[in-house]
Order: structure tokens, then sequence, then C-alpha cells
């Protein structure tokens, strides 16, 4: 049972012990990332050049790995710095971006799970079917549309991949494969700000490495951001000032916004 | 004859639609490039790498080519997708940065102008005279500080590669080698933004997308993003918070603010 | 003996005479960093191909190296740039993101200071130590809390590479190796913005680019970038407003302001 009271708790540890996260991130969102996680209280570093990822990521507590601009150097780099976190034990959460879009991106996701412990995936619903097997998609993808099907797909990633999987969208879906929870913040201002998926990315790795209750930990975060982004609406009601009002509520949301405001579902 | 009527007429299509851009982009303007083409209502993927643009151009609606960071893997990259996008006949727009400045830009931009059909090529009066056979040069460059020399400059690129070429600056100079117009939109504090002249070349992929009479989608977007210029500059009057204000007005300006404060000049 | 009245002259001349600032920095401050040029009146631009490194470097005024996102063909050119600039006399400026943290950045901000005249190396306390020979470190990485122990190590730093040494902090060091500067504007919500530091590395840069006096200049510069972020903070309380603002101030700042508000004290 997970609670906005356990979204508080993570969030205040985040700010008092300013983890350090490790990205792997595409250069579209790099700058954004970055704010949001000082924001949120985390130290951000962003290194990609595979003759630095292992110190780097030996000195972080979470790694984030994200491919949404790829480059095969990079890619061998993204398997090195996930071998080294599994080694280190610390979690890793991937965001494959434009999964199903491309197969280079959805083989590069497939071959990043397959190089560690990957503790979390976040993705939208098509980005999290596209690691599916085939066997996966009795529906199709139109069937995603509801959230008891994005449900179901993202268990099954779940036990394939002894994961967390967690879908975003209008309704968040996060799952360990039997537990699920559905996380209801957010809005639609968010679609419109390129980056915000990868922001909840990151901020799921700020989140993991202070509790490594991943599941806990992912909800947690989605709901944090989630309720910054309804805070950032009430302020601002187009997309410049709604993204930049957006990292001021990561900032100045108080503990106890988060905990009133959390709306997560235990299904 | 080119009206904010026209213009009116594709930003609703825009919108509607949502064109999926394909932008291979220098590194400074990405995420701002790609915060524009949502605040207009396309949708923008960037993707730069040479086993993957392949796909990636063949699911998009234009193909936007800025030549801003270069390197060679990258211009390899631009040159198969402006292969494909040509195979398919969608829209490519060149944005030809800091051609003139270095040889490497200048040499890349004329490749990648012999590589596909490039529908529209649009740059500051100093790269576009880079793309000009010398013989067209007879006044020097200090001939392109009036708006006439520049024009004369733009038809005879747009002959020479049979394309649309757009001179941005105070006024904009659209041609398609015989028919020119005139946009009168914008404001001063939009050369104050890094990536603004970036951000243009990629409206005008989301217009071309949509309507092809490029001579008529460049116009219409360029009188669309100064319209933009000029209500951000009423609330907004230092570069920081115009460049905010900038992305909002992309989302917020009604059809009939577009159509009547276009100030599109046909000759 | 550096007061207000020459940051204020300076102030005038860059944005004045608008000197080209070519930088080789990294991925997630390049927006940023361009807009902040942009916004105190310099000219940026941003290069790193190694067959084009050499002919921008020849047309800039002064020369920016930042190391914050390495890859091994970025730390050729960055070696050919700085030996073009030290061929041509114009400042070279160095940002050492990340020494200490890794081998690579370590030795390739050794290796950077050992290819051309560096003119300015601006980091923090940890950054510049990692620069330095083991027996500089009497005290170890601690002793570094104080201000007077930083002022020794950026001494013995600006001595063993003859170049000035900034250590930037709640209180700026600035020395040549015999004389020192304190400055001591700034605000603590620029450390919740990514890339204050590089930031701070590019302003030197245009300020170097117009006054040669480089121990001057590069406390005039970060006088000038704490100026900005006093202002901000008084109109923006978080930090993505804050980061807007620090924009528009560096940008709006009067003479009079700079003159009026810089606390350069020569120790």
């Amino acid at each position: 049972m997970v609670t906005g009271k356990d979204a508080r708790i993570i969030l205040e540890k985040v700010r008092t012990q300013k983890p350090l996260i490790h990205n792997i991130t595409n250069y579209v969102v790099m700058n954004y990332t970055a704010n949001a996680l000082l924001a949120c209280g985390a130290s951000p570093v962003m290194a990609h050049a595979y003759n630095e990822v292992t110190e780097m990521t030996s000195i972080s507590n979470a790694l984030v790995i994200n491919i949404g601009t790829l480059e095969n150097d990079w890619i061998n780099s993204m398997i090195i710095a996930a071998g080294v976190a599994t080694h280190k034990g610390i979690p890793i959460v991937l965001d494959p971006v434009g999964a199903g879009a491309t197969t280079l991106r959805t083989q590069t996701a497939k071959k990043i799970l397959h190089s560690g412990n990957i503790s979390v995936i976040r993705g939208n619903a098509s980005e999290v079917l596209a690691l599916a097997d085939t066997q996966v998609m009795t529906k199709g993808v139109d069937s995603l549309h509801s959230v008891d099907d994005a449900a179901d797909t993202a268990k099954a990633i779940a036990q394939k991949y002894q994961c967390i999987v967690a879908i975003t969208g209008p309704i968040d879906v996060i799952t360990d494969g039997s537990t699920t929870i559905h996380v209801h913040n957010g809005h639609k201002l968010m679609s419109y700000v390129t980056g915000t998926g990868c922001t909840a990315t990151a901020l799921i790795g700020a989140f993991c490495a202070i509790d490594n209750d991943y599941l806990k930990a992912t909800a947690c975060a989605l709901a944090y951001f989630g309720v910054a982004g309804e805070l950032a609406a009430k302020k601002a009601i187009a997309p410049g000032s709604f993204m930049i009002q957006l990292l001021d509520e990561l900032f100045a949301m108080t503990l106890t916004e988060l905990e009133q405001y959390a709306k997560i579902e235990n299904i």
C-alpha cells in the first residue's frame, strides 16, 4: 500500500541526501532534465564517453539510461554503465524513447534490458509495448487506449524482465508484475513540453536512489511530478511559461502539498 | 497572392493534423526547436544515427536539416535522410547555419542541396549568399544590406537549386525564383535569442508538411513566427522572458490574430 | 586595483563591440550559454568538428573550452582549437568540469593546459584542485572550505600554468599567482540552475576578448554575473523562473547598476 505519506518521506530524503544521478540521456532534454533533478534536490551528472562511464557510474547513486538520440558509441557506453550499476547494486532506470518507431531503438532497448539488472522501465504505452514479445500483444496497439489493457501489457513486461514497469499517460500505471498502482496526477500541458517523459524517468532515478522499494519509489516520483504539473498549471496556461513554472514547483512544493495532492491508487 | 487568410488555414491544419517533423539539427537549439514545434501543434522527432534515419524519415511528414553543429557522421545521416525524403516526396527544409563561415559548412550545405530535392532553404543573407556561384555576388556582401539586393540573390539561388529560398531579417524575403514575397513581421528581440532562425526553419517544415505550395507555406510560417514575436514583445522586454513568451504565443495565438497581424506583401 | 568602474567599462565595450566567442562546450549548457552570451552583448558560436575548428577559432575573439561532456573526437578538436587560439593570440578560457571525478576529465584538462597558452581556468574548488600536483594538496580537499585555503590552491595552479585561476563559490577567488581578488557577488539560487558555472566561464571569455588584462577581465565578468544573480533573485524565488530572470538581468542591467553593486575586493 503506497500513499502520499511515502512520497513525502522519499522527497524529504532526496532533498536532504542529494543523491548523485548519472544520466546517459538524449541531447534534446539534457538541460531540462538536469534542471529538474537540481530542482528536486538531487545532483545530476551527464557523461557518456565509454572511457569514463565506469568511473562515473561507480560514484553515483542511480543510473538513468535514455535512448532518445542514439549513436553506436553511446549504446556501448549505456551497456558498460548498466553492467557497472548492476555490479554496484544501484538502481537503473531505462527510458526506451521511440522504441517501436525504429528498429535501432527497439533493439537497443532490448539489448540494454539484457545487459544488467534494470530496475524500472518508464515509457508511454507504445514504447513499452514494443519491448513485449509478440504474444503479449493479443489485442494490438489500439487496445492500449484503455488503462486496463495498458496494465496487462505492463505486467507482462514486468514479469518478462523482472523489473518495475511504468506506463505514463493520463493515468500512470506502475507494476512489478503482480501488484499494480495507478497515479492520477498530472496535467495535459505536460504533453506540450518536450522531455517531460524523460524528466519523469530521471525523477524516478532520484527516488529509487533513496528507497530500494522500486515499485513504491516509482509511484511516488510520478505522483510528485504530476502534482508539480498540476500546481504549475494553476499559474501558467501556455507551454513556455508552464515548463518554467514546472521547475519552480518541483523546487518549491512543500512536503505537505505533496502528501495532500498525491493521488496514488493501490489496485 | 498569399495572404493572412492562407496562414490562418495552414496553422489550423497544423494544429489539427499534428504533422510529424523529423529534425536533424544542431545541439544548441534541439530543445527550443522541439518545444516550438509542439507549441505550434506539430509533433517533433530528433534522430541522427545513420542506422535509423531511413526509418525515421519514412514515417515523417517533413524533414528539417540544420547544419549548426556538424560532424562527419551527421553529414552522412543528413544525406541519407534527404534521399529518403526525396523518394517519399515529403518536403525538405535546409538551414545552412554558418555557411560562409567555414569551408565545412559551405561545402556540406552544397552537398545536401545536391543529395535530394530540397524544398526550401532558409538562412540569413550571408549564409544564403555563400551558396551562390561567385558570379551571383556582383555587388559583394555589403549589397545585401538592401532588401532589393537580398531579393536578387535569393532569386538566383532559387533558380539554381529549383527551390524556395527565404532570407530572413528585418524584412523576410521569400522567392521561388520568379515570384517574390516579403514578410514584415517580427521583433528585434528575436535576434537576442539563440536559435530563432533555426526555429523559423522548423516551423517552415511544419507548414510545408501541410501545404505543398511551399512558397505560400514558407511565407505563412514566417508570418506566424513573426507575429508570435510581436505579441511576445508586448509582454516581455528582455531576452530570457521573451524566449519563453515566444513559445507561449506560438501556442496561444488565435487564428484570427494570425490573419489580422500577418503582414505579407506580394511583390 | 580592480573596481566596479572597470567592470562597467568592459561591459560597455562588450555590448558595443559584440566579440565573437567560439565555444567548444558541453551538450547540457550549450543553449543557456549561447543565450547568456547574446544577453551580455557578445556573439556566440558553437563548433566542435576537427575539420572546422581551425577556421572557426581563426575568426573569433576568444575561445572557451568546456569539458563537461567529453568524447575523444571532441578532445582532439579542443587541442587543435587551443593551438590556433594560441597562435592567433586570442584569450583561451578553460572550464575543467568534473576534473577529479573521472580520470578522463582530469587528464583531458591537463592535456589542454599543455596544448596552448591557456589564459584563464575557472572551476569550483575541487575541479581546480584536481589540476594541482599532489604536493599542492597539503591540507586535502576539506581545507578548501576556507576561502584562504582556496586562494592558496588557486595561486599554486596559477603559477604552475602561468595563467589566471578563478575558483568560484560563495566568494570567488581570482588570482594570477601573485595578486588575488575576491568577488562577493552572487546568489545561492545560482547553484540550483545547471550550467551557471559554465556560463560564468563563457562570460569570462567575452570580457577577456575585450580587455587583455585577464585578471581584471575575469574579476569583472564574475562581478557582472554575480550582480545579475542578485538582481534576478529579487524577482524570482525558484530556479526555473530564476534562470530566465538571470538572462534578463544580463541583458537589462545598466552600467551604473554594475558599477554600483559590484563587490570586488583587492586582497
